[in-house]
């Protein structure tokens, strides 16, 4: 049985929406585990106002919280007996098999990081993101392809991209139910021998693995993210924030730009005019912080960071995802892909 | 009196087209000289039937080309009379004053850096791009900021990210004719702290830059460009080159993503029908290597790169920027503003 550690207190909106949307689950079928830290007497007053299962859900007592405007620096030292820091304590004491937390993400990636491991292989970790594309893969016809890094690591090198591609094509094959995920590259241009001195070695270094352990398709530029031609897309954390924020505003340009062309024809605004519920829409969907919770990657634990003001609904989806990462054996799926990219490429390099 | 070097043959639409812009613009008012440099043979013949001022066009034979296809390095070393080199050389010796190219963007830029020296202070040079914005600047109310680099120095340090702000600016001055253009860094959030360190370290010596010499307004976001924000935007060639081949391909995008959205509703079929023009308008008003030309910046003389199937309005239009960068002796007040900002930056701190 799965259990999942959910850091109650980071959510933007209180921990209401977590625990509604954690005794929500426990009442499911297939729910794990639930253990809520938090402070205490909150949290049983909360639960006694939400349904849930009571042999699946417990409290761990947390005194304080960080908040989304804390420096996580700070906040970690001065709130030893923080929520999202003893919620990855019992993770690491085997507690609890994974972790949840809607909070302050530079927070949370502190957390893990002091207190977890990187995994052998690992330099620097990713946080992973999905985004919605016209094409449907996996078992499940899942229309999001992931990307990392989303914006932890925002610079990084060959070695880096490479075990970025690694995660993520264990990540969907597991989460997307995409038994061959295709992983790519972003960068200017489809040839191998396009962009940044790591772009080109980590594409060189990906090529030469075998392809049982990863379907590296090579090279795609940013457009090519919504047509989905990748099911994974890896690149550096300052480029794939510029790209997926800009991706979040696309309908918003087209409209500025279309004052630009200058077709301020009737026709033009009545096509905008019906268009602008899809547009709404759209904007919706592209956001791609809502989605169900995004994977911090390189741990020797995992943790599913969601959005800020995610509601009950989205916490469950998060703590689904968490529950669904932990029964396939995620981490040590991803031990074992960097273990075997590594002696591949060393048996390739003829070492 | 202007005198500007046209590589005749660097197009991919063959010499036909820019004899003919450049034909057309020598019957213009305040025309400058024209050097047209390749093939004097099909010059000459082409010259017959293209209608032109003879005061102020010549030719200067260059035996051989080299073509899109070819490998840059190769092909000038391999044909050191290729019309690029020629071109170059005529600048460098002082019988033209500005280059014009629609050649291979390597061989153009490799050409340069083998005649010209870079400026003081210069370690890198930059492709500038322009883009449609919401927005209009300057006297002209243009409606274009400068995006730099747009994919010649695909990654930079901070010294470079200075440089290409102090450069873009002096450049945006003088060809959109506004006197004070708002400069910004593309970076992954607003605040200052935000980015990699190369550009938290430029968005800090920027900032201690004195006000008369750059109006720089902070970091922006990848969204801001069709905003127009800022009107010159510095960033590295990866980011830019994959921001701006982004922006171009916007309309497409909420095209697929509306299909995601899975409104596939009469209303939004309706939608779709009357923006389509719109849309195919802005897929051309966005096809940033459309105008005008792109300023190779950072060199001792300056060389307007056309694109490669530019018409001959758009070689007109790129002997037109030429002209005017020469007139207003760009490339002085580039030097002058580069020693300025190193001058303003050492009193700064103080040394």
């Amino acid at each position: 049985m799965v259990t999942v550690a959910v850091d109650a207190m980071g959510s933007d909106r209180g921990p209401e929406v977590t625990v509604a949307g954690a005794a929500e689950i426990s009442r499911s079928s297939g729910a794990p585990n639930l253990v809520l830290v938090g402070d205490e007497a909150i949290l049983r007053r909360l639960l006694l106002v939400n349904e849930h299962d009571r042999e699946r859900v417990r409290i761990a007592h947390a005194p304080t919280a960080v908040s989304q405007d804390d420096k996580p620096r700070d906040a970690l030292t001065d709130k030893p007996g923080c929520s999202i820091l003893r919620a990855a304590q019992l993770v690491k004491r085997g507690e609890a098999d994974v972790l949840v937390s809607a909070g302050n993400t530079g927070a949370v990636t502190l957390a893990c990081a002091r207190t977890f491991d990187r995994l052998p292989g690992v330099g620097r970790c990713a946080l992973g993101a999905v985004y919605p594309t016209e094409r449907r893969r996996g078992e499940k016809d899942d229309p999001f392809s992931l990307i990392l890094d989303a914006g932890l690591t925002l610079e990084v090198d060959a070695d880096d991209l490479v075990a970025f591609a690694v995660m993520g094509s264990a990540y969907a094959a597991r989460i997307s139910r995409n038994p061959r995920p295709r992983v790519a590259l972003l960068s200017i241009g489809a040839e191998d021998g396009k962009g940044t001195s790591s772009v080109v070695e980590a594409n060189r270094r990906l090529r030469a693995l075998d392809r049982s352990l990863i379907e590296f398709i090579g090279n795609i530029e940013g457009m090519d993210i919504p047509k989905g031609t990748a099911d994974v897309v890896v690149t550096a954390g300052f480029t794939g924030n510029i790209v997926l924020k800009m991706l979040e505003g696309v309908a918003e340009t087209v409209m500025r730009l279309g004052r630009y062309a200058g077709d301020s024809s009737l026709r033009y605004k009545a096509g905008l005019g019906l268009l602008m519920p899809a547009v709404k829409k759209l904007r919706k969907a592209t956001d791609w912080e809502q989605y169900g919770g995004a994977p911090i990657l390189g741990f020797d634990h995992l943790c599913i960071k969601a959005h800020g003001r995610s509601t009950a609904r989205a916490m469950g989806n998060a703590i689904k995802v968490a529950t669904r990462a932990a029964r396939t054996e995620l981490v040590p799926s991803i031990r074992e892909a960097l273990a075997q990219s590594a002696s591949s490429s060393s048996t390739q390099s003829g070492e």
